[in-house]
């Protein structure tokens, strides 16, 4: 059993199936629908906590792989865990490493017991298992953290998927037989690649272990964005109504929307800061390249309508200066922009669903047959 | 006549030709002596203006020579002046250009009208006067600007000092004659390299000009440190008392006592936030490499005592592994620390000042025939 987290859906609308709800962690509040920037190595890059925080971003996603190379989970834990190491005092969520040994890593062998991989840091080889990967995420000490899968490649197979959504499925029993901290909420995760049968079995074994959240996972690996909208519709009705949704790696508007009327709260994805640093920025609905020649002498700011440091105190002109100049400042100011804006576009939706005008604002986004 | 600046002597050491002073300026005050951080092309580079303001700086430097390159000084100028273009509303100077010139142009030819040189940003050929150095620096619109002068390498010749130290005063005036903005001070340089006699010339000619200010120019370029603390103290008793004395491109703690002993009030020193691109942090006097194996499971604070973001979020482990991982966050958060320390030193010799304490805290960096 969890203690200190619960879900609580506060509105539904009435023509999709978004909810706007409140998850609560040991470590803070979660409004929902919300974007999650990534910390992948213990810290969002370029911006610090303080800055982090201004966003209006509450729960930050790090990568347990990567911390498990760099520094290793027992440095994070002597350092009195992730929250303290990073000064980021809010929820945190972990995840299970899991989707970076398949999507990251070179000679890899997958068995029953778990994965071995060659190490991309200095060559040795690390063996992954379900038990490993929960034993580092009990020793980062995140609120949330994700059970082991296997993540398939797009394509493959219908019986390669199968194969490897059963297998799943054992390796999250072995991570709730492993999971050792009542202040950690184990999330499970819903694969099954792009076959609704595989999606739909699994999401209906998940529900039935009455975990504290579900995942999600595999969308967005090279599939066609369709696909991936048919998948979340398909899924999330499967989900017990009363636990947060999580739909991992996504973060564009467009299927952020789309997703949020399937009725998923969560998303994550490295879109802000990695657009930042090659010099774009998110504005409205659209993406930016700050090298271009127009910016250079336009001294109105990034977005007038932004309420965000970048957007309050810079102009293009400058941020194209700084850009031009290979200035690393450029890539903080827009990852702070970048961040609260999509933060801040979860935000308003999850106003228009309290207003009853989700489909009336962002409705454009939809397929006409979501709704 | 310029409007707005003042200098008030407000305590002297008794042991030493120390001072402490308010410079008041059009953007507000500047508490005496004080390290002046280096925002070569309008930012300090990796930090905010709010993170700025925070490390307790108040007066600073940005690159006339590389501003002129990019993103050049009309759109300054159109953006609304350097204080609006990168968001610091404190004092700003600019420097001349004229030692960028000297120690980074190739096919350079220096001549009676003023210096040809190659862009190194384009390759094309830019010809630099006083009056064009004063024109670019009334269109950035700093506080305080600074004269055009030769600043002869060392070695160099007596005679040949003496010729470039004579041109030197031959540009000051015509900088004075093209210098068009009351609410910019323009400040003389003393040049004369390590020529007791031709420093002596330089500062009483300038001295006769009543300049708003006077700095020391041509020192750290080459020469041994004790030529620095002779020239410097020979130089400073030829100054007006009355005005602020600014010694160039100085910012070591051993420099700035001695100079602070002879009566020297402002400095700057890009030292801050290069160790910090390079992993290193000023620590009471010390430079620390944070790559060192040693910091890799130090959990204590980088300085206990020091009240910097830095400092009060972060241990030395997480800047370890920051810097392990390449994060440009280490950066960031080392050029807090370290302008913070070179800041808060020089606000730690005000005080000592004030309190007669000067030489009983400080006096173990300086030289025993100092005082």
């Amino acid at each position: 059993m969890t203690t200190g987290f619960s879900f609580t859906c506060q509105a539904l609308c009435c023509k999709t199936k978004a909810r706007a709800g409140i998850f609560a962690t040991p470590h803070g509040l979660v409004e929902t629908p919300r974007f999650m920037p990534v910390g992948t190595l213990a810290n969002v890059k370029t911006v610090t906590p303080e800055q982090l925080r201004a966003t209006g971003a509450q729960l930050v996603l790090a990568n347990t792989y990567h911390l498990h190379l760099q520094p290793g989970e027992d440095i994070v834990a002597r350092a009195g865990g992730l929250h303290r190491f990073m000064a980021w005092d809010g929820p945190i969520l972990t995840d299970s490493g899991g989707f970076q040994v398949f999507s990251l890593s070179e000679m890899r062998t997958i068995a029953e017991e778990g994965v071995t991989f060659r190490s991309p840091r200095d060559g040795q080889m690390i063996h992954l298992t379900p038990e490993r990967s929960i034993a580092i995420q009990n020793a980062l000490g995140a609120d949330v953290i994700m059970a082991f899968d296997e993540c398939p490649p797009y394509p493959a197979s219908y019986d390669n998927v199968m194969d490897s959504t059963e297998r799943t499925y054992r390796w999250l029993k072995r991570c709730l037989a492993e999971h050792q901290r009542s202040d950690q909420a184990l999330f499970g995760i819903v694969q099954g690649g792009v076959y609704p049968e595989l999606r739909h079995n699994a999401a209906a074994q998940l529900a039935q272990l009455d975990l504290p959240g579900y995942a999600i996972g595999g969308v967005s690996v090279g599939e066609p964005a369709e696909l991936i909208e048919a998948i979340v519709q398909a899924t999330t009705p499967l989900l017990p109504p009363d636990k947060p949704r999580y739909l991992m790696g996504v973060g564009t508007y467009r299927e952020m929307v789309q997703a949020i009327a399937a009725g998923v709260d969560l998303f994550d994805c490295v879109i802000p800061t990695r657009l930042a640093r090659h010099g774009n920025a998110l504005v409205q609905g659209d993406r930016w390249n700050l090298r271009n020649a127009k910016f250079r002498e336009d001294f109105t700011a990034l977005d007038a309508s932004c309420a965000c440091y970048t957007c309050q105190n810079f102009s293009r002109a400058y941020l194209s200066h700084l850009l031009r100049s290979q200035e690393l400042l450029a890539y903080t100011l827009l990852s702070i922009h970048n961040i609260t804006e999509l933060v801040q576009f979860t935000q308003a939706i999850r106003r228009a669903i309290f207003n009853g005008s989700f489909t009336a604002e962002f409705g454009h986004w939809l397929s006409a047959s979501t709704y």
